[in-house]
Order: structure tokens, then C-alpha cells, then sequence
């Protein structure tokens, strides 16, 4: 079987899944919507934003002059603290439980005209050391803390300035959910992490990775469904930010800045896309079968403005992809390290 | 718990999933992207469409002067026929799968400028003939048969000739195989259809209906995941079209234009979605656990131009919601019967 030039699925062994790789079909033409590119150059302070410091939010209150990171809560939470446990709905066709949690927004940088791979790998590192504080102070009182950023308009970010969210929840959502069982089983059954194993694996092989340093592996997966998608994976274990020492996070930092430059450098735009990082959840937080990684998500297929659309087939029935994740892997490798902007 | 203004889980018992209520976010303010709507009026035969009647398509072939519903041969196609079986990749996390598979496009009707709701209920029933019609056929040669219809350009539709499609694959794909999961646990622990119990039990109830007749019931289920999203169901059973009388078939045919009206009408649009039909694998189209049925899957939340962001929690964690169910369905009944295009 020729994985280039013959349809085919792939097994996500994570969500356990399979993906339907389509690789003639980048060939068709496309004569659908195009989506307007995010290629505006923005001031370092825009009075009209509410996340720049100074500025008064939605709600009301105002930023603090902040010089780094800045963290609050959320002003319209999809979810508010609480402690209700109670079951409604009796039979098992109509079943509905309480979710209670925090939801808080986390200002990368006050410079409203820099996103993640514009700013230094110093204030990155700062992101990095903010995102697992968060981590280690919402644990405690919650299941799970999901830790995300939804980066341009076309992923449904209604502010350009650069920042993330975290979600800390009552209960282990979906996703997580289905990860922990996919990890303990393939744990139980080969006495190792799947994603240390996998990772090791990739690095090896070299044909999917995206870039690499000591500690870190950024690869288009082997069952990617989203055309550039990203995991970005410790090349030792651990199964939450509590277990990354500093060393590994100034990596970590580093290893950001390169995926998301070599995003940015593409198809030369600011590259939409949503990106998480699933850490063990907190009953599991030193868990051998967890493996702390990132996925990156984003739509952009064929240049800034055309992107992939997961509906019809992909909603009703199984994803599908129409390039492979190793040519979608060299091409990001292609990129230069330096971002177009700061070139010109 | 108070379903109106408390966040909470609600669960799919079809993909096993839960999904996250927050109503009383639907009142935060939106800033984020606009996208335009579909408000064209089309004439009846666009000379540039590679749908219509007597034109090129891309591939070169011209379509012929068709007078209902046509059928051809995905020039794109996503699979191709094929027998190849050989699998590849030694590893468990390195597995991949032969596919092969029809690829089918449907033109609803010769008129450019008619969705589905505008068709009379005739040439609907026409184009449920045809769906019976594919699905016997490619089911002889296919372990699955997707039949579905990408409607509007935010749904990564390429032309607004009404169309739908059929992809007919060598595998079960992902979503239906989860359902032939669900659906054969529940029947062997209950004896009973899931969705048949699931149909009455909402028949009964009420809240959550959107349009209903002698045999078809429409619902905004009970853990729906998009705003407005419509799950349609046979209230006999039947696990796939060839189950459907022809009395039956014309009761699917006035529904599903009670359907797509009441979409067209609550924001006086050409309301986009996804939808597709779930019949059993060709294997056991008989099965007494299987229930054929329909998912509708619309992005619009707000108005014509406001839509529903799946990003960031929702790829990384789970599925969130802003209005309940029972709203969605509501608003969705209170539309009138008549198209707001047949009023003018
Ligand atoms: O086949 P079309 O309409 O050209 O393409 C559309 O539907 C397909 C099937 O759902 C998707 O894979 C594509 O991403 C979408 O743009
Ligand atoms: O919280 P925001 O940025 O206003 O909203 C965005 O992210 C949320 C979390 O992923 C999504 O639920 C919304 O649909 C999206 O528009």
C-alpha cells in the first residue's frame, strides 16, 4: 500500500479513532468560501481592547497595569464554582449531571500587537511557568484543568490580543476521559507509556517531526486529522507541568516558539488555531500511563484563506484528510526558524 | 438542579459522550467574526454551475438535460474502488487500513436557485427515492453507505446547486460503527430499539419536538451538541431505507420540509448545516437494534451571521453548548409553517 498516493485510514490509538487520508484529493480545485486572512499589524496598545492593561473589561472592571503575564477571571464563564452533586433525569435515555468550575483568561503578554511566536522565548517562558502554576493551584479543588488558546478569528477568538483560557472542571471531560483509558490500557498491556513510547519511535524515524530539542518532540502525528495538526510531546516522563523542571521548560518555551513560527511562516499569516495541553487529571497527577502533551488544531489546508471544513462526511461519519502527515510534516520543516515578520 | 440557569452535563447515549449546558451564557456579548450570510436569490439555471442541466463539469463531462433528481460520479472522489486489503504498519501505533469506496453527488432538483425547503414536497420525495435507491444498490458492494448534504458555503460547500452526496466505503466508518455499539448494547440489555424507545418517549413528552407527523418524529435530542442541531426519527421501525413504505416516504418528505423551513425562518436565511442519515452497516441492515435516522448539524447560533465556535474546550475537552435543548426546540416550533421566501 503507497501511503501518497492511496486512500487509507489511520488508527488514533489515543481516542482511539480512525482518520481517512485522501491524499489525491489535494489535487481538486476549490471553489468554496475564502476565509479573510488575519494579516493586520496591530499597535503594542489598542484603547478598545479589554484585555490590554489599564482598559476596562466587559464587566466592568478594570486591567492592572500588568507588565508580563496576566490572569483573571473569565467575565462570562461557561461554567461558575459550586459544589451541587445532585443526579437529575431517572432513566438512562435522559441523563444529566451538574458541572461546576472555574474559568479564568490568561494575557500572554501586555503587548497587544505580538502573538506566541513573536514574543521572545523569555516571555514565553513565563506563559509556560503561569499555565503550570494554574495547573498546580486549580488541581487541587478540581478534577480537571484544561488549559487551551483559541488563536484567531476563524477558531471564534473574539480578541486578537495575544492569550489562552483554563478551564477547570468538576468532572474529567470527554477527551481527557477517553485519553486516561486509552493510555492505562496500552500501559497495562506493554509496561510503558504509550506516548513516551511513541515519541521515541518518532524521533527515530524523523519523517513526521516538525522539530525537536533534548526534551521536546513536535510531530504532525501518524494519525493527524487536521491538515498541519501538531503534538508536541516531553521526550521524558511526566505526567503533569508539576513534573517539568526548569531546564525542560526553558525547552518548552523554545519548542513553541518553533511550531509556531514555522505556522506562521506557511502561508505567511498569522495561523488560526486552537491548542491544549491534556495533563493527567488531578486524582492521576503522578500517573505512570499519562503522558503530558499538547495538541495544536489548525484549519488552514491550502494557503491563508482556504481551509479545511470538517462537516458532511467528517461530522456524520470518520475525519478525513487530503494530504499526508508526512508531507504536511516536511513542509512545516521546510521553514525558516525566523518569522516573516520580524524579517522584513 | 434547574436545567434554565445552571451549567450542566447532559449525555449522548448514541456516541457515548457527555456535553456541556451553560444557558446563561448566551447572554455574554459577541465580538468575535461575522461570517456573511446566504441571502442570494438565485436564478433557475446559472451557466458558470457545474451542477445545472447541460453543463461542463470540471472533469469535462457534460451533465445531461436532467428533469428531477441526477446522479454522478464524485469527479473529486475522496475513494476509489478498489479491492486492496492489505494492511500496513507492524506496530500498534503505526496502524493503517486499506480504504476503498464510491463517491457519489446528488442534484436535489435542475433548479439552481431551490433549496430543499423551497422544493414542492414531491420533488422531495423524489429525492428520499433516490436515497432509498442508492443505499440498496451500493450497499451490495460496501460495508457502509454515508449519505449526507454540506448546505451553505460556512459548511465548506463548494456550489449552492441543492446537492447532497453519497460516499459508500469498504469500512464502517468511526461515527456509525460507535453506533452500532451503543445501539446493540442497549437493545441486548432493554430488548428493545434504543431510538424507537428514545422517538416515543420525546412523542410523549413534547419539549424538545420541532415537527412531527404520523411517522416521523423531529427532535432537538436531549444531548444535542449544536445550537439548533435536529436529530430525525422513525416513530416505526426500520433499520435502514429499504424498511420505508412508500406512505412513509412521503410522510419523510413533508417533514423534512417542516425541518429545513423552520431553519430557514428563524433567522431568514438559507440556513447552512450538515446533515446525513445513519442507516445500519450493510451487513445488518435487518438488525432489530438498529434505527434508521437522521442528524442535522447547524453552526448558527445568534443569528445569520453568529455562529457557534466548536474550538478550543470544545476540540480539546468536550462539546459546550449556550442554550438548552429545550430552547432550541422552542424557538425552532414557533416558525411558521409557509418559507419567508414563498411569503414576499
Ligand atoms: O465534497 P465537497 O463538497 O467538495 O467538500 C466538502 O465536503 C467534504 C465531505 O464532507 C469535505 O471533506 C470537504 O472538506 C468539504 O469542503
Ligand atoms: O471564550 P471565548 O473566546 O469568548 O469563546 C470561544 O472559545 C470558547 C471555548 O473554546 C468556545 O466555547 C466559544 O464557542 C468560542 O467562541
Amino acid at each position: 500500500m503507497s501511503f501518497d498516493d492511496q486512500p487509507h485510514r489511520r488508527f488514533n490509538p489515543l481516542n482511539g479513532q480512525w482518520v481517512l487520508v485522501s491524499p489525491h484529493r489535494a489535487k481538486r480545485p476549490w471553489q468554496g468560501q475564502q476565509d479573510e486572512p488575519d494579516n493586520s499589524v496591530r499597535a503594542a496598545y489598542d484603547a478598545g481592547c479589554y484585555l490590554c492593561p489599564g482598559n476596562e473589561r466587559v464587566g466592568g472592571v478594570a486591567n492592572p497595569d500588568y507588565a508580563d503575564v496576566f490572569v483573571f477571571d473569565n467575565d462570562f464563564a461557561a461554567l461558575i464554582p459550586g459544589d451541587d452533586a445532585s443526579v437529575d433525569g431517572g432513566s438512562s435515555l435522559f441523563q444529566a449531571a451538574p458541572a461546576n468550575g472555574t474559568c479564568r483568561v490568561i494575557c500572554f503578554s501586555p503587548d497587544h500587537g505580538k502573538s506566541l511566536p513573536e514574543l521572545p522565548v523569555a516571555a514565553i517562558r513565563r506563559v509556560v511557568d503561569v499555565w503550570a502554576a494554574q495547573e498546580e493551584e486549580l488541581a487541587k479543588t478540581h478534577a480537571y484543568v484544561q488549559i487551551f488558546e483559541n488563536k484567531g478569528a476563524m477558531m471564534g477568538c473574539s480578541s486578537p490580543h495575544p492569550h489562552g483560557q483554563v478551564w477547570a472542571t468538576s468532572y474529567v471531560p470527554a477527551e481527557p476521559f477517553q485519553e486516561n483509558i486509552t493510555q492505562k490500557q496500552w500501559f497495562n498491556e506493554h509496561g510503558a507509556s504509550m506516548l513516551l513510547a511513541y515519541a521515541e519511535a518518532e524521533h527515530a524515524d524523523g519523517s513526521r517531526t516538525v522539530a525537536a530539542n533534548t526534551h521536546w518532540l513536535a510531530v504532525v502525528p501518524f494519525w493527524a486529522s487536521w491538515p498541519f495538526e501538531v503534538l508536541l510531546l516531553p521526550l521524558f516522563a511526566a505526567a503533569s507541568f508539576s513534573r517539568i523542571n526548569n531546564e525542560q521548560r526553558d525547552a518548552l518555551a523554545d519548542i513553541l516558539k518553533a511550531i509556531t513560527t514555522a505556522y506562521d511562516n506557511l502561508f505567511r499569516t498569522s495561523f488560526p488555531y486552537s491548542m491544549g495541553w491534556h495533563g493527567a487529571p488531578s486524582a492521576e497527577r503522578d500517573a505512570a500511563h499519562w503522558q503530558l502533551h499538547a495538541h495544536f488544531y489548525p484549519p488552514l489546508l491550502r494557503s491563508a484563506s482556504v481551509r479545511k471544513f470538517m462537516v458532511g462526511y467528517e461530522m456524520l461519519a470518520e475525519a478525513q484528510r487530503d494530504l499526508t502527515p508526512e508531507t504536511a510534516a516536511a513542509r512545516l520543516r521546510a521553514q525558516s526558524p525566523v518569522h516573516f515578520r520580524s524579517m522584513t
